[in-house]
């Protein structure tokens, strides 16, 4: 299954896109995709309800807003320096073991909706991810048991203000938090849909100009390992978002450096997720 | 108003602890102190239905368990380093601007709940903190508007384990995510409570011995500064926790170092906020 969420920012409703397009309302038979949906096994309520009813459910109107696909989580964790050719590009070695940072979960926008730059940001930079959706919690997991407490991936754009993450006096949760900074989406496809999520293509654009280009298969650290490795440190909730890290061809690695400016439009996309777009604008715009 | 939760963790029921010492239960007025809570005036509501009644309201039976005085977050962002004495201790500069990092949501735990030391960890270590509750969505807000965005102030214990921060790859957030890791209460003072959260003692024991003793009149970087800070950087929500950094007595700032082990009792407190404690258990025990 592909589910989204429509409707306007804070009040989304819940659905699905089926494999022949259309988008469907679901709302009537689960609230929200949120920590309590997942916890509940609404996955598979969600299925029963799709094979009885994926003939005449309501579909959604075209003239609505995507959201993110998933509610606003427990937390995001996210995954640095994860591919040795950004390791390489931004100067840093080669992480031993993996490198983590976290994400204020306001920072959660739809797969459309604009990046704002913020107040006093020079270096507001671009990261095609694969986003990992857990579905049950999840502690002390080995790896060869990871991939049972995931119930799918999603399309993230890991905005970030280089600036406020490096030069601002440690810790990069400062400039990866700003609202808008967390592009997810366009829907989240459920583990059945992607059966091996270590060859997965991905790619990002910045006015139509290709900036990256990798495949997850350089993961330095793959899913079921982060996934692993992460529920040693934390309990990971249902719903919780584990963002895997972002190939070459960020801003930062360029020389001269190249960052978003208003105007600008990126879009981005990941083999089975679909893609996305967002226009840069201003703050205050 | 002394906002407390009581009951199973997870299942917790709001209450208050009056002024004459008597806990009751408010769940007939308020559903928990959540963002839905702050964000819709629930302090307001809290007072008005004290105020008519105080007298007469259900008293929480004295074997149920204390919870966090809050629900939990959707973030919960600390400062490091903001005490030049614990700054100098562990070997590092003063820093010049906030350093911000991230705790997990899901280590949070009651005052009075056992630390469990994680699978591996050897240098589990303690912070008395001063945290700050946050009313309203706060972004951008200036210095001298930042007390209009405080709801309250809760005594914190920042439990840390060294090595997991400090060792493994990067980023404090690793080591500050373990479950238990986020003791919190035993309530949550109202802003009137504390009229200057710049003059508080602290102090925290373990074993009855004298580890740390300070007071936020060190603070590097003070409550009103650290909300406007974090604004610029994030959308702080209703609801949300910054702990403001801890003062000089840590065990790793110790010769030899001291951390926590199984069987020891964690004291601590800050004048106007009550005092928790904390059995330390092994992971599994």
């Amino acid at each position: 299954m592909k589910l989204i969420r429509f409707g306007e920012p804070g009040n989304e409703s819940p659905g699905l896109q089926l494999d022949d397009g259309r988008l469907v309302d679901t709302s009537s038979v689960v609230n929200d995709y949120d920590e309590e949906f997942f916890a509940s096994g609404g996955l598979g309520k969600l299925q029963d309800w799709l094979s009885a009813n994926a003939e005449n459910a309501e579909q959604v109107s075209a003239d609505h807003r995507i959201g993110s696909p998933i509610a606003r989580p427990s937390k995001m964790i996210c995954i640095g320096l994860n591919f040795s050719d950004h390791a390489a590009e931004t100067g840093a070695e080669t992480p031993k073991e993996p490198v983590i940072f976290s994400k204020a979960t306001s920072a959660l926008n739809g797969p459309f909706d604009n990046i704002v730059i913020p107040k006093g940001s020079e270096q507001t930079d671009w990261e095609v991810e694969l986003a990992v959706v857990i579905s049950k919690h999840a502690s002390y997991v080995s790896e060869s048991e990871a991939e049972n407490y995931i119930a799918g991936y999603v399309l993230h754009n890991d905005v970030s203000e280089r600036s406020f993450q490096i030069d601002r006096g440690g810790q990069w949760t400062k400039g990866k938090s700003a609202d808008t900074f967390a592009p997810m989406g366009p829907f989240m496809a459920t583990k059945d849909e992607i059966p091996n999520s270590d060859n997965l293509g991905m790619w990002l654009t910045v006015n139509g100009e290709k900036m990256q280009d990798g495949n997850t298969s350089n993961l330095i650290f793959n899913v079921p390992h982060v996934v692993s490795y992460l529920s040693h440190f934390m309990s990971l909730l249902p719903g919780d978002v584990i963002s895997t890290g972002t190939p070459a061809g960020v801003g930062m690695g360029m020389s001269p450096e190249r960052y978003l400016k208003p105007g600008d439009i990126v879009e981005l996309g990941i083999d089975g997720l679909g893609s996305s777009k967002q226009n840069v604008v201003a703050y205050g715009s």
